[in-house]
């Protein structure tokens, strides 16, 4: 159940471009949230709610240090995230796999059913 | 744009674990919707909801044949949100190693400057 709870919260911060963004802005250099508002043309209140997400699925981790808050790339790695997309990708190839060969087999079975008419 | 929608409306699907085992279970067959109720213990009107999520983000298809809804995979195969994801790690592990750098030679930095100290 916790590991439930911390794909649905990583995929949940995941769905929104804007968090997407300030994961790939971290990922070249740490910044402010002032600074990150600013980058995506944002309020303050905005951009902290957005970081707010991104920090409860420890995707982000922040510091405030005097009056600026600073924000980092999170522990999370994504790892659990990775691996069921990767299972269901594969899951997905073998089921599309089985229904071509089924497609085949049907078609295969016309022609020759097609062909004993015609002889 | 359309890109970005997309890829918000697949996280978003992903995002709860009773649309996760839905997508698992089509993986391995296709199921009626009051298969799939039955199965995630949920009420009919429960499921229909998840499933018409999962079938605007493109994971799933529906078909009605008399009174049946079979639901199926959709063509959609997360290749974006894999790409998406992959990026990110990437960037993550390129950002970790740096920081470690900079620890390692802050750390060698001090030994130096407290051997001069000693000497």
């Amino acid at each position: 159940m916790v590991q439930h709870t911390q794909i649905d919260a990583s995929f949940a911060a995941l769905s929104d471009a804007t968090r997407r963004g300030v994961l790939e802005q971290l990922g070249r250099a740490d910044a402010s949230i002032t600074d990150l508002a600013a980058k995506f043309h944002m309020t303050l209140t905005g951009m902290k709610k957005h970081v707010g997400v991104l920090e409860q699925a420890g995707l982000v981790t922040t510091q405030k240090i005097g009056r600026v808050r600073t924000c980092k790339l999170g522990l999370h790695r994504l790892e659990q995230e990775a691996a069921w997309i990767e299972r269901h990708r594969r899951l997905w190839d073998a089921r599309f796999d089985e229904l071509h060969k089924i497609v085949e087999e049907l078609t295969q079975k016309e022609k020759v059913d097609g062909r004993q008419k015609r002889e």
